[in-house]
């Protein structure tokens, strides 16, 4: 026990500017970018090599010496190899007894291996300590030093004293380290590199596909249409007029379908009477991607803002307004201010505004350091009941804005129908049945459902 | 020694995927919910239960035991009842020695009890190691997998080692932990899930109180006196125009309330000559909800930034400008520019978008994530600098766009002050008392009391 | 061992709502604050003082007794006096022995003194736990109890049950302990306080000094030559017309700033043929900056939008759009809808909307809790890819709002280009320079050095 609690003095940094030595396994790209990052900071380095020749290509002042040589001058060893070269390690599990073992290996793919390959080495030498970390960090950004994206390391391991050792080397690199626990979450933190936004990836390709469609339905309505029975050629609509009608549209329709799923979850739930049994896995997914969804959605309400609030600036309207004016001024005379218009468009504008303005709150209370400060009740009330309050809003503006065209028959060109009717579609949809469902009659059973009553208990699970 | 060693490392998690049993006490609705989630993880569950028939409503692979033999099989117990069944417990104390009890109870209200739950676990029970957890985790998100709020767990507990396991279980349920110390972080958490936005109460009740007050006072004089005196019906001038003139004199009385009782503080200071006594209770609550004020200042000014920009698309705006102009065509004469209007019309324009602008920076400066990153100095330079500088910018935004009307009779309909004018009072007494404040011969001594210095060291508390 | 287990057990907090005695020496402000808000937290404070006279600034609950009495009442004890007199505590080593003394001292500029004065600390009393706290807080703020900024507590030290003790303390006091690692962190957190946005310096002075140039170089153009040639007087032109010109001028040259000093470093990598040597100083500084001037150009970009958006609330523009619009009127016809217009005004409205747009997002993806939640490569994919489309949307917004006038001679006002074509010489300088580098016969050579490849390996540092 003495001798075990000397040991880990020695290894605690108590003097105030000495560093230990850190061994390096490898002298591949990260290795070397680690290895002067380390000399920069204070380390001595020295690097266990197969060929002690291929030296100009590491940094001056680290030394090159064999694997066995190496790690006996170092507590710790960083093994910047690949997984399946591990196995060059296993005689040397001598030598390596009692060491700090940092696995800063990375895959290709997601998965790639069954277990982690901190896990992996671990289990071939079961008497070093291993520690998972550095993995998440770019050699290119450690070498340039502009290390302007997230300065976070990840580290997990099951021995506390060698990841606080870790966590010491990450903080004097300047870097922020960040304890995930013990060495189970190293498959994760593995995985965590090769990520690109995979939560996004659905929503975003589900907007992309709308976008188009309703692009080419507005094109076709306003601009080809307009070309062949009109013959006038607005093209330039592309620029914003038909941007400024899909971008509400698709706002209305994404923001419909994140209160969507709770919906079908509420009935799922009512049919079954009972919440113990998993949703479909469409229904699961779909669950998990309202976030994305709600932002994407609040991207394009911006869009539409700002594409509305440019409507005064453009040539074609300052064009409308003096024709308008100046027909009226040819015929001497001033039309009188129509009471049931200027209701109707100040109506639509406030609605839309409130609207907004509830979406861009639920936007920054999806913000990770304010959602993290809220707790569960806090949170359903902004994004159930202020959400509620936000679509109910925006399907208001979209019905008073369009509300007279409805059933005028100029509004069905090629018989197809406007494309705000057709924005209104989930929306009311989604509207219409919420309403059922908060009837105490439909409500009551499902709050005791959700509260685990069940009203056939042979079905459950 | 030693065997506690080896106990510690057979409760570690050092073989790759294999996870232990965890034992729950209780068949609740969350107790259920929990052990569904962590069988779905990989840990077999065992239920302690006083009968074992109730069974059809528990998951199917977990266990069903007596307490005393549920728990001989676990490290950790996970106790899933009200603490008012927690004597139960006490029989069992010699099974439980040692193991990891995990308090997961809430609260009907605030501070119910004089101690926490989980210190009260403690104390019936002194041979375990009591952990907090889990209580902030909604059952139904659990459930559900929707675990869209906040997914951290808030974890306290006297035993690192215990904590330590806990939160193992808490991360690979895919849950985020958050370690919050000792037990005696207990009651703060045990609190923290039956809060809903405790410091925003006051700021929003403030806030309607006074928004009530102004709607009313702006219909009564524009919409009221105007259909009196002038037969005008303007009623739809509550949809935009009125609701444009509440929100600017919102966002400027509340901007002004934030500063107030840093003012107040500085009078009371400068009167005792020392800083060592407490303020009034009413200035100390004000003071915790600046920020809150501040916030909800910055939402009334979004939304008259929004109004304001959506003027030219208003039928009543169009209908307007028309009739200037066709009145002008019909004379056959162009008005030349106003240069005094360009002017007045230009700089409060200008002043508005430069306070609105800081406004949004403090704003953005008041994000958790932000000012985490910036020190008390920084802190306070934005805060404290650029918020008075805004709220100077604001104020005279405010006194150029009303000037030319303060001591025109047209203004004051049925002797009552435009609104404008009210919204005035505040701000300008704010920035008056500052401006004296910051006169060398009162700073001075201000600066003295509040570097610890005391006039008459006989009224130190 | 089992004394040090049982004293281990003594200091922790088992029982549930008493407080451990705290010893304070110093009776300075800091020293009377932090026991103030220590007493009202529960603490029995108890301060060590040279003289036990100077008692009545002294909180009233707290004892004073001599430095070594008061040492033995308490575990953990607050060293509130500066560094130049910590020589006082080495009579006292003894006393101290074992005990934990939490620095606190604050130093008055950047690296005052080549270590640590916690470090320096523990330096003297080898036999104490050193721990660094509270540095980072105001007096001022633990008094008035507004602790409205970070109420981040860094800690470091390196044992870890001492830094265990101070991290309940803080906490109980309502803030929030953030352990920063070993004693080797207290020089950064001993720094931290003194900062004053250290990397905003160099952009913010940029970025004002360009500004007043463009101010000036528009006034002399816009209202002094036009006073001058065409006897206008245009000077209010100062309030909205000329920063409205200055702001996207700012945001597009700050936007490619950001850019420049990728290009350069690729440059210099290519014609070096390795990475592997340090880049410039001036090089390194700037691309540590560039999120700063990227987030300047943004705020400047967001001006321009607020500026642009209301001119139709201009007097002067509405002036315009009468006069011209009377003049068409009293010539009795309509001009045509000209096409060619109408299609530059919406294209390069639409341009800087996207362009815009994309920016905002950029910024959002630069807050901390923002940043911390996207891994390398999803970072670089915002940064790189989304901010080169906003740079060449921005780009093309200006070079289509400004094309017509390129090689009009009036653009040309005293030989001087007009503002925008200066604006554009560094972005489209860095558009062309980045097309070019992503030729293959180019991008491939880059690729190959990034990753590790060096031409010739006798140039290695």
């Amino acid at each position: 026990m003495n001798k075990n609690s000397s040991n880990t003095m020695a290894l605690a940094p108590n003097t105030s500017n000495k560093r230990e030595t850190v061994c390096i396994f490898g002298t591949g790209d990260f290795g070397r970018a680690l290895g002067h990052k380390m000399i920069q900071s204070g380390y001595p380095v020295v690097y266990g090599s197969r060929s002690t020749q291929i030296s100009n290509l590491i940094p001056k002042d680290a030394e090159v010496l064999g694997h066995a040589e190496a790690a006996q001058k170092a507590a710790i060893i960083i093994i910047a190899v690949q997984r399946q070269h591990y196995n060059f390690l296993t005689p040397l599990a001598e030598v390596l007894h009692g060491k700090v073992l940092v696995d800063i290996s990375n895959n290709v793919k997601l998965n790639q291996y069954p277990d982690s390959n901190a896990e992996h080495l671990a289990q071939l030498l079961p008497g070093s300590k291993v520690v998972k970390a550095f993995n998440t960090v770019s050699a290119w950004a450690l070498q340039s030093g502009t290390l302007d994206a997230s300065r976070q390391v990840f580290v997990c391991g099951d021995d506390v004293e060698a990841k606080q050792m870790v966590m010491n080397i990450v903080r004097a690199l300047g870097l922020t380290p960040l304890d995930k626990g013990s060495l189970l979450a190293a498959q994760e933190i593995e995985n965590y590199p090769l990520q690109l936004f995979p939560m996004w990836k659905f929503p975003i390709f589900l907007s992309l596909g709308l976008t188009a469609f309703f692009l080419l339905y507005c094109v076709v309505l306003d601009i080809v249409y307009t070309y062949i029975y009109e013959n006038n050629n607005f093209s330039f609509f592309i620029a914003i007029t038909i941007p400024n009608r899909v971008c509400p549209v698709m706002a209305l329709i994404l923001l419909a379908l994140v209160y969507l799923p709770g919906i079908f979850a509420a009935i799922i739930q009512l049919y079954r009477g009972t919440k113990y049994r998993r949703f479909p896995d469409w229904l699961d997914k779909w669950m998990l991607c309202r976030k994305q969804l709600g932002l994407i959605a609040l991207a394009f309400a911006s869009l539409h803002v700002l594409f509305t609030l440019v409507t005064p600036l453009r040539a074609f309207a300052s064009w409308r307004t003096s024709k308008g004016i100046i027909s009226q001024a040819l015929n001497n005379k001033t039309e009188p201010l129509n009471h049931t218009n200027a209701w109707l468009s100040d109506s639509y504008l406030a609605l839309g505004i409130l609207g907004f303005f509830l979406f861009v709150l639920l936007g920054i209370t999806s913000l990770p350091s304010v959602s993290n400060n809220v707790n569960w009740r806090e949170f359903r009330f902004v994004q159930s009941k202020l959400g509620y309050l936000a679509l109910i809003l925006c399907t208001a503006h979209t019905l008073v804005y369009g509300g007279k065209w409805f059933l005028s028959p100029t509004a069905y060109k090629w018989y197809l129908p406007n494309i705000y009717i057709l924005s209104l579609i989930v929306p009311c949809a989604v509207l219409v049945v919420k309403f059922v469902l908060i009837f105490p009659c439909i409500d009551k059973p499902l709050t005791q459902i959700r509260q685990g009553w069940e009203r056939n208990p042979k079905y459950s699970e």
